[in-house]
């Protein structure tokens, strides 16, 4: 159940519908979205309807949720969201890179990843510290000390930080680095990190699973917008079909789908999707034309001795052509291209 | 087994290839290509190394075949080919848009949608006269009747008539009207289907089954090669997966995977891969932009009357947005939009 | 739409009906089950609701199709019908397995397979003389000598002969020699094929393709029906999944849904499901106890040297543990397992 | 890399090896099976092997992982695996059900699950007090306050208690209730929380991932085994496919291959697989006579009012089936049904 409340409800309002609730037994989750206020609630409905809610102060409406996904349905917000990361925007009008490394290996591979994405158009920063891997032989990344060389990258390049994060436990503490957190493909639906990356005040990049639905992509993202977090970005990463030419096959057409049934930002990952480097291009080009809101691309000074993904990672002579396309094909798409921060202090002055 | 002739090799050279085969109990296929000539030959290998090929005159090189394809593939014809339905060409440097009804209805409906296909920038016209569907209860086409009436349509309007062939006891006859002959998604491993298209004297679209993989599909396109046919247009139409928001998956990356590994001209078709009107534009703009070397698209001017698949049929009013867009991508990934010939005689002149 | 006939229905009660629909310019295909004669009806609905068949001598019902298949499904036939091959019944109280080499190769071999499979309690026998190959350049098959080798085995065996045919113009031909027509799983849509082995007079393997839907693959039935002909065995063979440990997966459950939706008797593929040798007796195992009403199962002599699908081949050692089980957990499903013709004829002098 | 102990190795000996690698600022891994004790490596190769760790005492090998898994591997461990459960054997010899709500929901329900559950032939209880849904809007479970409800249940019965854990964070709370904790298939390659499942100390129920190969799955389990746990059950649940007559595809096959592959004991979930209660029973037959080791199966007092599943749980009505045919094929298999803990008591006096 969803209670809505007026634009012009106060903070005594929605505290009064919160206290209902927990006094009825349940629980109650408050979203502050761009134009109002939604307070979720999970708990036994018979109990909730008997509340009477919707005759309280500063309630709009209250809505029995039938279908899996609500507060991120475009249904109850036709204008698609706009997600700031560090300042920079993600959303309709604009066309965002996120480039870097797959995994932080050391400060200067991570230092010249980030001045090759830069250079290429990038107005944020992608790097794993926790890698989440099918073998627990293959190599699980650097932790907190990773954490540490993307802050110091981060200072040096003014590109704020995209990071992954794979375990509830270490949510609070990756978050203290991160511009935003990344919730994997493998964790699409481990409901225990994604309430926690909804409680942890930073905006969240949701990879879809390989194996899920666009339905089930936005429930898992409504989970997270249910901690009261709407700056939710969905990544389309490819999807696990019959096909082996491609370690996944990437599902373009999910992009206007899933922005169809949602307001939130949908971005492309060209690089996991084909899991080839000679497909990073034209992968990158199909994204933009089918309306994707961003990019994320994997960077790599020397794929070939690359700890993860190596395959797929941009070298820096790919990167001109990636930086021509996006340049090119924005702008025919109705979308500015996003510059790194620090160049636009400098345009301003 | 496959013997590549010299550029200078005669008729009589290669006549004295086949004839060895023959003897030797074995059958020969003569495909000429733009640059050379290529004899496939079937039954055992070990007898036709008897015969030693390589010595015969005209004979530039004999190869065992260890791939399931080789006349389709690039690695033995590097550069990609142009193939010319009714004059108009599809290859690496013109966007070719084929659009008609999914079924041809009646001559209005048919010439209706022509003239509606050709104001949108399409010089090829498609229309189903035998429609290969699911059930036994569901439209089954006009049969030949449907020929006459397409015959009749590109007479009035200069548009070549693409259309699909079901069975090979009717290539003949359906090879007498049409310009280019359809092998559907359902068809793709009908090999008897194959082979009689191979020996028809017209050029083939070859649709990609929906649970074929790339490499499936370039060795049925060898099927068809193999019987002296390489004018071969390959059409990715959608894949089976998991997710149900779309009829199908377009597999956007298999237009570049494909187009590095066969020589062949490869399009997409993005109204069958969505099965959804507000999904055919899009996807348009993804096929373009990947590298599609043209694009097949269903238009009727009542959709919701359409005997087949109104669902993802486009209106007159969806068509000025594929029309501008055709022209808008085309000439940025360095293509020339195919005119149709009636017009770009007119412009001849 | 379909008419059912009442079980008094005479001939002429039935020619009465097909020309009212000729005359309506319609298509009437008799089918005569079991317990009652079907006339399915392809045409313009309207038109033969103004006919008013249900007015005439010997009709019980008139149903307008809604589901993609009627006469296979048993909703209409609530009991579960017996196809008999040869003599040889398929059915709910039998268990009868179809052995034999993938390809016809040579007499020796397809007689020493023979052998084999009957030694293991096979009572028909499998062989294909016409082989759909993924590439053109993998073993085709001996074609009608390859029938003639089947045709003489059987003489020598009492085996009926089950092959398979991929071309609407050579049923026929195969059909004179055959027992019962195998359409394999790449033809399952062939529309053509299903309709000529639907009129040539003999039983069908109906193989399900390996990306069809159990809905469609009635559908596919419904179409062999629709000719008049319901002896019809269904043959679960594993379908395409993501997971490459198996060559395909078998689909376990599809026996079970497919004898609650239809009538028809459905067996399995435990050979090609797997395409693994070691795999073949716990899957005949479970395809036993799920309820199938048969098997069909790969046996070559010298499986190292075969032309076909030899890594799945049983050979002689296998065969003593398919027997076992077979004779083990047969008579706990309540089914008798199918002795060979002749040792029949034996027992019952 | 892995180091294999000698059968006689002292904790001295172990203790060395583990000093070595965290000296080499390596993590290790111990892991004690029934037949040895293996250490697990984590960390830089290359200085593992600067090492020279075979040359320690008590060191019986020294391994470089190139599979994903080891621990778990059958090539290093022929003999298959027995886990035990409460003092319930789960492996090669028996068969072992487990049954029970799938949500725990009220202590009458779950009792009433219960016995009903082990008038069946069950030997463990399943119930859910932690449940991982797709919607947040779902029911997810009473918590701890159904963990409790689990344990008087297991007081009045005698059943050990089966129960999902879905968050790293509540393991040991969990742990603390349950006799084996279950991760469930969307958790599959939630690493953190395999990780803390290997160390809690119980056994483990490892469900396969609806879109996992099955190496995908043996190297999850992997993760829990490097932490020094190998009483892991593996659970094949279904695949997801295009199939959607049934909720998911059991993959059948998988079980033959894991135990090929693993010596860990393999089950099967028939309820879930199918998602439709008249598939329990065959599903149940077909996955005893492939040869599973045990069975896992949702029932419910009323499942029209089930808050989980209710589709798929069986009623009292359907367990006669359950208990007959489990009696009735597990001999045959060469196993015996195992017995409730406490009425095994009761023949053993």
């Amino acid at each position: 159940m969803v209670v809505v409340m007026a634009p012009e409800a106060t903070a005594e309002n929605i505290a009064a519908v919160v206290d209902s609730v927990h006094a009825a037994g349940g629980q109650a989750f408050v979203s502050r979205g761009v134009s109002r206020t939604i307070v979720g609630l999970v708990g036994d409905v018979g109990d909730f309807e008997a509340l009477n809610l919707g005759s309280l102060a500063g309630v709009l409406q209250v809505m029995r949720v039938s279908v899996p996904f609500k507060l991120v349905s475009r249904e109850n917000h036709p204008a698609r969201s706009v997600v700031r990361v560090g300042g920079v925007p993600i959303g309709p009008d604009t066309m965002s890179m996120i480039a870097g490394p797959c995994a932080v290996e050391t400060p200067e591979q991570t230092l010249e990843a980030a001045l090759m994405a830069k250079a290429a158009g990038a107005s944020l920063l992608r790097g794993g510290a926790f890698k989440p891997r099918t073998s627990p032989y293959s190599y699980q990344g650097l932790g907190e000390a990773g954490l540490r060389i993307l802050a110091d990258v981060r200072a040096e390049t003014g590109l704020p930080v995209v990071t992954e994060v794979i375990d509830p436990g270490s949510v609070e503490m990756v978050a203290s680095y991160a511009d935003m957190l990344q919730v994997g493909a493998r964790n699409m639906q481990n409901f225990a990190l994604l309430q926690a990356v909804g409680s942890a005040g930073k905006p969240v990049l949701l990879k879809r699973g390989f194996s899920a639905t666009i339905e089930e992509w936005l429930s898992a993202a409504e989970y997270i917008a249910q901690r009261g977090n709407l700056d939710i970005v969905l990544c389309e990463r490819g999807i696990r079909t019959f096909e082996t030419a491609t370690r996944n096959t990437l599902d373009i057409s999910a992009v206007p789908v899933a922005q169809r049934l949602s307001h939130l930002p949908v971005i492309v990952d060209p690089s996991h999707s084909g899991g080839r480097r000679d497909l990073v291009l034209p992968l990158t080009r199909a994204a933009i034309a089918v309306g994707a809101d961003g990019l994320i691309i994997d960077v790599h000074p020397q794929p070939k001795v690359a700890l993860c993904d190596g395959d797929q990672a941009l070298m820096d002579t790919d990167l001109k052509g990636i930086a021509d396309i996006v340049s090119l094909l924005s702008p025919l798409m109705g979308r500015t291209l996003t510059m790194p921060i620090a160049d636009r202090a400098a345009v301003a002055v």
